[in-house]
């Protein structure tokens, strides 16, 4: 793999000695991915060049692997006919990808250089919602009929397959375009010629609704192991395929979208370097303003508790430790059961065996922590403890008692919150751990200061 | 694909009613997937007698999709006669991961009734380290020869086909094995009968090496969008391939790691309601407790500005939102920065670039919290926190120019330390919002009770 390195690196030689045909005979041996990898680190006026250089064959499938920004560069600099002999090649799902991120006078431009056959369903696929099995299908499959045998399928594939995204999945619709069956090739291709589609072809089959989440779709590829599911409308009527590289790459969106949700960001399509300054901003501040907010109901706790703690100051030095352990406590457990719930591992009706197990989780925790701190203060810190006039021990009594309550708290609220939320019909991903130390951090300073109000009678 | 779900308690219902007919009339319409879903909820003797009831082509699909504990009872209860259908449908890379969940014995017991060529390759794979490509490699796939026709070629695969986890692309040797070429079903299908497959097939080939890291291997899926890819030892010769399926699977078990790690949680291979409650305790105790101890640094910057927070209390009440703020804070940019290296979307060279980056989005972000809370402390606790003689202008600008230092050192910290870890050759996943924060609590405090001195003279 390192050999792709270095052919990106040796590529961009090559360019900047103007070695033009030593660049085209490199990039015809390379992979489209790996071109675009090398296209993206140039200017403008390279790019171009570049793109100009690239191998008939090569160019329609370099130019889908683009960052959208490069794409839009070469529609706006491309002739007439640049333009139609890339579009001509685009797949329907890879040309709406692309027109997706396009100011409209780009996306005007490429529709005029489409056959209307194509633009209708571009702009019928377009039309679906962001996030939609139908916004992520391609038309482009191979359809048999039902009377077909082997050898006339085959054949029928031979005829109109190179024009398709897979050959591999094959659906048998009706004379209503109802989806009735599917055939693998392997299954075409280890038959008897004779056979009749409709003695082997699989009746069985999981299909998505046009307006189901795509989340959904790409979770049955990783249940099903399939390598493309047909989508349909109302009516089963077969409307498009999804196939298995699409839902890798919505897998890898979501994934992406709710790791940021759980780090209190608001998500974004585009990747770090290419999101701005303000929008970065835009993404973080929203959460940062509210846990900022939030967290002054913290401070009043404190707050309400300043003579208790003006009275035996030491008992400050140990709220960092204990708000951080309540916030790692809750989310470690909150973060584990928003990425069962995503993976489907576990379910809403889980909830009280979930609850039960991080009630014994905690218990064991919170001791273990509880036992090595208690050491801990009344061997290294038992002289400035005492200082207060409070006995070391009754001090780490009331710290040690907190931190097992705490952690407890911590671990049942952050199991508690994830699933609400599902329930709720909201995202459990924001129900991660900077949400969660808000609320368990107020928790473990009401517990921490009641405690030591009973404990050390001040 | 409710319909799934339905069919999974109907399946329960007609188990629990003895009508086996009917139920196995159900099972043989269900997918394998669905079927080892409604296994996973019965008891031993229902699990092994719903297996017995699967029509006999169902059967290994499903006990592929089985959790490793249900596998293991069935494989324990099992006749000789049951095993050997079971282990003979089994293609070499599933019965591998199958094996890797389970005791010697039953190991034994298996490896007793597969054939020796097929042994042979499961001790062979077996012996690959974990998560490395020849791990989740199998040896079940098409080669063909540079001289043989597409008519050949496609006869061999009618002849062999049945066997192999994927006919679709196809693998061309030499005399000694080394990989030369690959072709796919559909260059096949669309050919010429008489083209000969030298002639047809790609030589620019993206392989692995048997040790190289699955995680690679997932991830140059989710580039080039292949179905297979080779993997071949030190010489270039072909071993095995990796299909999709299982590289989804891996990408899939590669996020949840990277998901435990981020939230200070030691991964586990099991899902969280088969985990224990020790093992649990066990990946989740030690990152707990190394935070503990480290939170006590911060406790320690507290002690020694005992004196300075002991006249001027109303201090204290700020501590839990600086603290928050800037563990939010860190957390965002770090846990952008994880995700955005495991996607490959920045490099270590970026690092000044991201570092600029994160300054600038810092600044805004620091200068707009700290706008906003100036003017909440000044309206809403102003009487609170001028009741210790410090005016309360001058105590929300102690906070405020903390808040704005805390959010700069925060995302700086955090953007240095994920990408300072990989430059190590540690996963930059631990370097997430639980260990950022214990870095970045203690910075906010240095930087607060210093402000306080400087400013409030005490």
């Amino acid at each position: 793999m390192e050999e792709n390195m270095a052919n990106q690196e040796l590529a961009q030689e090559l360019l900047e000695k103007k070695s033009f045909n030593a660049l085209k005979q490199l990039l015809s041996e390379m992979n489209p991915a790996d071109i675009a990898e090398f296209l993206k680190e140039l200017t403008n006026e390279e790019l171009l060049l570049a793109f100009r250089i690239l191998p008939k064959d090569q160019a329609a499938d370099t130019f889908v692997e683009m960052e959208s920004d490069d794409q839009e560069t070469l529609i706006r600099s491309f002739s007439d006919s640049e333009l139609k002999a890339v579009v001509d090649d685009l797949f329907v799902d890879d040309a709406v990808d692309i027109l997706e991120e396009m100011p409209a006078n780009v996306v005007k431009r490429v529709l005029r250089f489409t056959d209307s056959h194509t633009r209708k369903w571009i702009n019928e696929i377009l039309k679906y919602p962001e996030d939609s099995a139908g916004s992520i299908m391609t038309v482009e499959y191979v359809r048999l009929k039902k009377n077909m045998t082997v050898d006339q399928a085959i054949k029928h594939i031979r005829r109109t397959g190179v024009d398709k995204e897979t050959i591999y999945t094959c659906y048998v619709t009706d004379l209503n375009n109802k989806l009735i069956g599917m055939v693998s090739a392997k299954t075409l291709l280890l038959a008897d010629g004779d056979d009749v589609i409709d003695d082997i072809m699989e009746t069985n089959i999981i299909y998505f609704n046009t307006l189901d989440d795509q989340e959904d779709v790409a979770n049955a590829f990783d249940k099903y192991d399939f390598m493309a599911i047909p989508v349909v409308d109302e009516e089963t009527r077969l409307l498009g395929i999804v196939t298995f590289d699409d839902a890798i790459d919505v897998l890898q969106d979501e994934v992406t979208e709710d790791i940021e949700k759980m780090a209190a960001i608001i998500p974004s399509e585009k990747t770090y370097l290419k999101t701005g300054i303000f929008e970065t901003w835009k993404q973080r501040i929203p959460w940062l303003l509210l846990l900022m907010v939030s967290a002054t109901f913290t401070g009043k706790i404190i707050s309400s508790f300043e003579g208790a703690l003006s009275s035996c100051v030491v008992l400050t030095a140990f709220i960092p430790m204990l708000m951080d352990t309540a916030g790692n406590s809750g989310g470690q457990t909150s973060v584990t059961i928003i990425r069962s719930l995503s993976l489907g591992d576990i379910e809403m009706s889980d909830i009280f065996r979930i609850i039960w197990k991080e009630i014994r989780v905690a218990v064991i925790c919170g001791l273990t922590l509880a036992v090595v701190n208690f050491a801990k203060m009344l061997l290294l810190d038992s002289s400035s403890i005492t200082s207060d006039g409070q006995s070391a021990f009754m001090v780490a009594l009331v710290v040690n008692l907190t931190l097992v309550v705490t952690v407890i708290f911590a671990k049942i609220t952050a199991s508690v919150l994830p699933i609400g939320a599902k329930k709720l019909g909201f995202d459990p991903a924001v129900m991660a751990s900077p949400f969660i130390t808000t609320v368990v951090d107020a928790l473990a300073l009401l517990v921490y200061f009641n405690f030591a109000k009973m404990i050390l009678g001040i």
